[in-house]
């Protein structure tokens, strides 16, 4: 077999073979084929797409091109959650808390983010002393007991994908729907869980800026993960602003936990109860979804799922006394408002511009080498819909650097713009599929 | 200004400018711009193409990539050939003394060619002590003097598309008209000629086996070289069967002699007299095509085209006695005929199965370090169209190995098909194009 020949196949318009895309992956992660080949194969495929055989067969070489985690030892159905990533996307802190609270089994091996803000082992990162370093027994035996633990990323998952995606990054060929469901649940796959409950993000701060788009990713990674045995849903939500209020580390776990305590945004609360809600079912632990809403609200009422969260806490070294008194999470040494110029109903909020804001204050890794700053970011008090009169607050700014605020600050402002008339909000669950 | 952005633009169907085309170039060509960002930029521009302004700016880039051959030392004007290639191309052999004794100067750096059997040089070597390694001095000099010589390639012309050529080859992004014409184009812009008359070839045994994919491509290229401004011709002719009877070096040279002597193959000598009209146009030297083709005939009568080819290979060390008697050309030790197995009207001639024949005897270069054997190859007896009685010769084999005449006749006689009823010739000329 010869990558030319499979490069001229798909450029045909002809059809790859299961075999023909099991050698093309493998011999691309051995460094066999040269990215040259394969760029031209990506290009390839961008304009001649792939069928659904063909996509699902990617997925799985690219899953099983290097180590696939193995959670047979936890005991329960083991459900994994993924978001397509947007700015304030804090979900995992209280949603995981809230779904192991009513005994889904949550196993996760996590890497580090890159971008406007941190991930979520960064976020985690803000309770003193918490760390993913610790051992295969240890995570294994943590789930069994409390039925939550994220680990760090000690197993190679899915290094073909790594490689393909730095790849398609450099050379214009990442927007094509097979390729972007492919990547995500290939690394889904790899990771091991049953059921997999998965967040397309939709509008101007997500990945899929179109909703069609966004179902249609959503409905090709659930066929992926069924056609691979695993129990699937996914829902479609919005990120044509940021998600919640807060944008930054700390003061997104601060709000990750207001919500564990009943007091969260409404569509921040909206999302956990409806991903939650999946997550349930998906590991057979309800038998409708109204009765999974119902546990979920059971568990916030009750403090179940807070103190689930400080019982991961503890488990994994992180100073759980932060978990009810959240004057203990890193504070910003500068907090000051941001008044409003202009006045008139919020008619936009360029999302990426928001993370950019906290990017800029120290919140997020510019270079893998980055350290980051988890005290620094935004707490929005306006958002799409709501009247500001002008000199009101837009937002708090918490920083620990002049500069760095008054340059957030200006581009902060630039970010909003407004309407005389009212602005209606978007629908913000556009969907759910199963 | 970034690939990626140039690729980007070309993938969604936008025209580069000059300016972003110079950048590629120059950058791909100093090695800042990657293979894998070429690779997908080529497979883009295959599916979306390009602009005649884009054709021509990419042309301009190449040609410019290097050195660029100067023949202004050279009074009169100075005429190139180029043929797309086929098997038995002895065209230049033959041509360039005709035309040269016409008056047109023939000034060519060349290489060595790859692939079924030997280029233009490697012909030329069957004249024993014949050499390319001559100075740039004795170059202009000997054009000034008998009107022809042809120079080993000390000049580095057209880098980018040697690179960029090198590339297409091994990711299936070679056959885009656009990049086709201007890969020979900024070739011949770089080796300096006034005019330049091109030979794309047709059919089985062509590039380009479609008749209007030939025109396409010989049009693109007229007009890449006038608005570089060049004299330019080009015609369209026949390669479904190989070029006149000979294939292989010095059976090829045999035959280019034959023609001097005005005994040569009908297609051959057709195909000779429309490109040197053309030629003898282009350089001035005729004012109607009827007074060029009369011209031709003469220097063929009288014996100054031979005695050109003499003169020739006399000022580049070759033994000119070769040109009068053809039986001081390398010989091959063992002469066999190919007796039919079959009988019937020849149908088709699989082309390149030919070349392969001459190939597998020794007259071609596998790789670049390969050496040619000069004496093998074979001669034809029957073309399409002729009636074959069975055990009749089909062609003459001139081997020096027993195994690999057994194996070259083996696929000799599988290239052949027949048919119970007469078989129509291909028009050989299929048309010109100024």
């Amino acid at each position: 077999m010869r990558m030319y020949d499979l490069i001229m196949k798909k450029r045909s318009g002809s059809t790859l073979n299961t075999e023909e895309i099991n050698y093309m992956i493998s011999e691309y992660t051995a460094g066999s084929i040269p990215d040259y080949q394969m760029s031209a194969m990506m290009m390839a495929i961008y304009f001649n797409g792939m069928t659904e055989t063909e996509t699902a067969d990617l997925t799985m070489a690219m899953a099983h091109s290097g180590d696939m985690l193995d959670l047979s030892a936890i005991e329960g159905v083991k459900v994994d959650k993924h978001s397509t990533g947007g700015v304030g996307d804090k979900t995992s802190i209280a949603l995981a808390p809230m779904v192991a609270a009513c005994g889904v089994k949550i196993a996760k091996m996590s890497g580090r983010g890159l971008g406007h803000t941190g991930g979520t082992i960064d976020k985690l990162e803000s309770f003193s002393g918490f760390s993913t370093g610790i051992t295969s027994e240890h995570f294994i035996n943590q789930v069994n007991e409390i039925g939550i633990s994220i680990m760090g990323q000690t197993l190679d998952l899915a290094p073909a994908d790594k490689k393909l995606y730095a790849l398609r990054d450099v050379t214009a060929t990442v927007d094509n729907m097979s390729l972007i469901a492919s990547s995500i649940m290939s690394k889904k796959l790899a990771s091991g869980a049953d059921a997999i409950v998965l967040d397309v993000k939709t509008g101007s701060g997500a990945f899929m800026k179109k909703e069609e788009d966004a179902f249609a990713l959503a409905k090709e990674m659930v066929e992926l993960g069924k056609h691979a045995g695993r129990k699937m849903a996914a829902i479609v939500s919005d990120m044509d602003q940021p998600l919640g209020f807060a944008v930054g580390n700390a003061l997104e776990v601060k709000e990750a936990i207001e919500t564990l305590n009943g007091n969260g945004p409404s569509d921040f609360v909206e999302l956990c109860m409806t991903l939650g809600t999946q997550m349930i079912l998906a590991g057979g632990m309800a038998e409708n979804a109204a009765q999974a809403t119902a546990m979920l609200k059971d568990v916030i009422e009750d403090g179940t799922a807070l103190d689930k969260l400080a019982a991961f806490m503890e488990a994994q070294g992180g100073d759980a006394s932060a978990v009810y008194d959240t004057s203990l999470l890193p504070k910003a040494s500068i907090i000051e408002e941001i008044a409003s110029e202009k006045e008139g109903y919020v008619e936009k909020i360029i999302c990426d511009e928001i993370g950019i804001c906290s990017l800029i204050l120290g919140g997020g890794r510019e270079t893998k080498e980055s350290e980051i700053d988890l005290a620094v970011g935004l707490v929005l008090h306006k958002k799409v819909g709501d009247y500001v009169k002008k000199g009101e607050s837009l937002a708090t700014i918490h920083a620990n650097d002049l500069n760095k605020l008054a340059q957030a600050k200006e581009r902060f402002l630039k970010a909003y713009s407004f309407s005389n008339k009212p602005v209606e909000r978007n629908k913000f669950i556009k969907g759910i599929l199963q």
